[in-house]
């Protein structure tokens, strides 16, 4: 499938496995990560807001984003929303009273396409367990969303 | 962040990974994959209901799930639904208008927890490019859905 | 319609009358009610994170769950939440905002179909009244959800 | 939980008493529904189109609603777009795919207050199964709407 | 288009306008607002529940709807549920996390329809900038929802 | 309201207005429109497909956005179905059974903020009637939708 795409960088297959990989599992794709900017975090909460900030300020302390253009914030909040999409799978208005063990992020920026005029593309991925408020039950739960920049 | 996990096995992962990753890439997971049952395949159309009859064949084929047993194919019906909610990102609804470039599925079923009275677990991660019904035009998407079986 | 059913026991049709019938309009069901397991309960408030572990606690305190194995209360925990989007009728988002008086629910589990291999199903209903957040001003809701457990 | 309502009729649990009960099962309800107006009626395909205007025609042929005054008809199509919500659980825009074996409605049109000025409201209730488009695999669902008139 | 309409009053398009024009804008539309009932009000936060009491309360105070008739109260609550759709995007149960600067709202009732029978209808807009909790970073954001009252 | 806005042009304003105002209601507001790129056009059925493709079209056609672009058409995209969620009001789902009595819609390109760093954004207004698929029977429908691009 990898053939049919028209992306030189996959930035959100890279998302996920900077999100769900460990570091050893993460070394053989070293030289993708080279052509990307990309940082990673943690969110400990699920107070959506709490995960929101989180995931904006890494961007910003990262220099993934301009800190002063609203753009840009605009481009990532919407990546984000997508993922938490995938997180909440259609429940974002219940999120709040989750439990979440350990939800990590990834974002990465790129030029996904060849065409220069294509520019930067930003993708968001989350991984973790989400679960009820009870400690020890959870499963795993992901999201991914990407926007231009 | 796996330390942290009470799953000794990630089905969740480990579909994203066959869902995403090439044959290559995907060879250090080799002996991670031994301990679940799993199969992947192709979905071509994005008419959504032929993805899911894709998914579902797929499985009974591969014996991942039993023909005859609705409530494993219940089990899977609900956790491919929730996968789709992170390909479509809220928007199931105007699914079928989209044009798909080779979305690859992978359906992982195994043991995530140690104890065993939580038995059977089952994972659907969709990955792939979602875009305009224009060729050419077209950014990543993907999606993980989790259930008991 | 009945005929046309392949469950030899309606579950969800039970939880719907548990949640709604007074004690004596029930009468007539008590035979099908002793075929499966249920419990009532009530929640006064319209926290959806009270409600969601109000169910929860009424379904383990009256053994219809068990205590300890998170696939029971992940099936119950899906079962609530569809039932809530009936209640709801897709706003779940801005449900806590909402008054009650008197939400009553429902839990029922039990064998459904003929196959021995189906197992058990569990259905969980609400009924009450939601209203706006001022006394008297109120109409009548209700909600089914129905899960593999 | 009765005691505590100000509705003098509970036209949403007669709609859901006559979608889902045998006529033997029905009848010591025959007094309560003396009292509103009602009908019933059938929805065999699950093409959500068919199914509201299979509804709106049971109304109208009926005399529930009027032929001619558009508020009468848009009070009863949010009442049945409200009840859907509750028979797909959120998914709504999935609704087409899905299979369904008879999926009994009901109607009823009363005045559920005290006070005059309230007038009529309108109950629309669904009850039937819902299943994957493989015979004999499906569930019970449920699905009630509330609106003025 | 207008002349398309079989409406003789568009509410919507009124409030609307009054949502969103200037008085000096606003003046070419006066004579159309004579034939309706209209207000405007603010809105300074952007938790829910306080939006939808403001709405409530002003048009309760300029005499809109009936301080006592819940029909009218529950008219007016699904006209601003919709609207807050417009406003939200979908994204309903994320909205409490939004900072705004000025959500602005009308609340327009007329009879939009030549035929009396049809009566009264009620419109609710809103019109504003809705942004990320950082000053100055925020885009204009519109919500229309109508109902018959 | 106004002087609040860190916005010098207010393009979401201005693709309502275009929208939904006659050629001589307009007027007053062409100085305003000289500084924007905007087109209008009609959508005559309610096939979200085809709404889609005819408002990509217009923008295309009249040189709002570029051709080849993809980031451009992927920034249009995301801001039609914005408005089209305030259009459908949280039913895009069902949004192809609804008939349309003359949906129009605008497009609007501009600078609206004042540091040039924030460069060109994007707003798609909807105006127009829904109704049940019954001749005379709708009510007004509007949305609106901006993006950065």
């Amino acid at each position: 499938m990898v053939n049919e795409m028209t992306q030189k960088i996959q930035i959100g297959k890279l998302a996920m496995l900077v999100a769900s990989l460990t570091p050893d599992e993460l070394e053989p794709f070293a030289a993708s990560l080279e052509e990307v900017q990309y940082c990673q975090g943690k969110a400990g909460s699920m107070d959506i807001q709490k995960v929101i900030a989180a995931v904006e300020t890494a961007a910003k302390r990262n220099g993934i984003i301009s800190q002063d253009v609203y753009r840009e914030t605009h481009a990532l909040y919407h990546a984000i929303l997508e993922s938490l999409e995938g997180v909440m799978r259609g429940q974002l208005g219940v999120g709040n009273m989750m439990r979440t063990v350990g939800l990590r992020f990834a974002i990465v920026r790129g030029e996904p396409y060849d065409r220069k005029e294509e520019g930067d593309w930003i993708a968001v991925a989350f991984y973790g367990t989400i679960g009820a408020p009870v400690k020890g039950l959870e499963h795993e739960t992901f999201g991914l969303g990407i926007n231009h920049i």
